[in-house]
């Protein structure tokens, strides 16, 4: 079975490597040619990687549909079509209105990247849900993930965005505004602080781009920010009444 | 050597015990009476407290000048005294012109809790000023301190202040506003939105009175609140103009 990943940003090279340690070479390809990809991943046309039998896509949201659109109609018929974004009910949407028939599709969120995964992805949740596969292919990859130690979940593409609107969406948005207020290190710092450090540190690491499309591609982010402006204004609002 | 804790709220308790592995039997008073000390704290009359050789002051901010004020003739002479204030500045200028002559006054900060302190201090950082003391009473209380493992800082309260503005100060701040947003476990949160959940546990474990006298007491934390509020608005507009 040819294994391939489609973009090889941050996560796609991440990704590709890890599925190296299970499937042997992998093929990758990405606009780009890229220097420093994991031992064992390939770079090859995309025409090539069109022909793999499982291929994933690792582009940024906001490029998912061009791409999508771009190489449904070259894709090798009977392939297996997972997503990794971050988002799921605008990529399903996407996936379903766009790729052929007889193409196997699966809707998957590894909740976990190059920062979290580095040492080990034991017991990092990976997201997955079934929407075009029959259930023997799709229990097939739910053991392979679960094999390489994740927590798989199966998932709504509407819970999930729920959900992570309020977890990573919300950890994101902490990490971007406090990144704007340049904390330092300091040797005075408490435990919790080093925690913030670290989550601003880590949802900095991703590209920008990842923040803008977690924020905008996911339908409940919106009110994720208001109710954390909501609750701003009204902790200010009690520091003042506290005063008086 | 007889070592007092005056106050017993939830770092008082936390304080006391810390002492008593060192010191053997500790001296505490509180305005009411406790029933869940630890082991080796004994509950005497405030008299009997102020005639102790070192007293530590644990009680809030907010009404440290209050309890000063009303116990400063009283004091032993020669009594050593410590607040542990998580602001410094006020305590400072509280105890300089409140602590008649005669009494040696060190300020500190355990920048730790019940919380994070609970398995250990080693590593944790404690804060000293030595605001009027002797070198070497100064020398051995350091001493002290490092043998339990702290990492101790000199650091002058103008110092402490502005660093733990932009430290503790914005952790409780960003604690207390996601609070307020009800976060709850979730099956995909990600290593980031653990980090997350346990500085609002954390924080929010804390009395309230604590979160209001770190943000009112503290000059530095105003400019710090309105610095994250900016950026807010900033990220916000971000995520605007990448829209259109």
């Amino acid at each position: 079975m040819r294994v391939g990943v489609y973009g090889l940003g941050r996560f796609g090279k991440f990704w590709a490597g890890l599925l190296t340690q299970k499937f042997g070479p992998v093929l990758g390809y990405s606009r780009n040619r890229k220097d420093d990809l994991p031992a064992g991943v390939q770079q090859v046309s995309e025409d090539e990687l069109l022909q793999a039998d499982v291929l994933f896509f690792c582009v940024s949201i906001s490029s998912f549909e061009d791409v999508i659109k771009a190489v449904a109609p070259r894709l090798k018929p009977g392939m297996t079509v997972f997503d990794t974004c971050s988002v799921k009910m605008y990529p399903v949407k996407v996936m379903k209105s766009s790729l052929p028939h007889g193409i196997s599709v699966i809707a998957s969120h590894p909740m976990f990247g190059p920062d979290s995964g580095r040492e080990s992805v034991q017991g990092l949740p990976m997201v997955m849900h079934p929407v075009s596969v029959s259930q023997s292919d799709f229990s097939y990859w739910r053991g392979i993930f679960r094999e390489y130690g994740m927590e798989v979940i199966e998932m709504s593409p509407e819970e999930h965005d729920h959900q992570a609107a309020y977890s990573q969406g919300v950890t994101h948005f902490i990490g971007r505004v406090l990144q704007g207020i340049h904390l330092q290190k300091s040797l005075i710092g408490t435990v919790g602080y080093h925690k913030l450090l670290e989550i601003v540190e880590q949802t900095c690491n991703d590209p920008l781009q990842l923040f803008y499309d977690l924020q905008r591609y996911n339908p409940y982010t919106s009110e994720m920010r208001t109710a954390v402006l909501e609750s701003f204004q009204q902790t200010l609002g009690m520091l003042k009444s506290d005063e008086t």
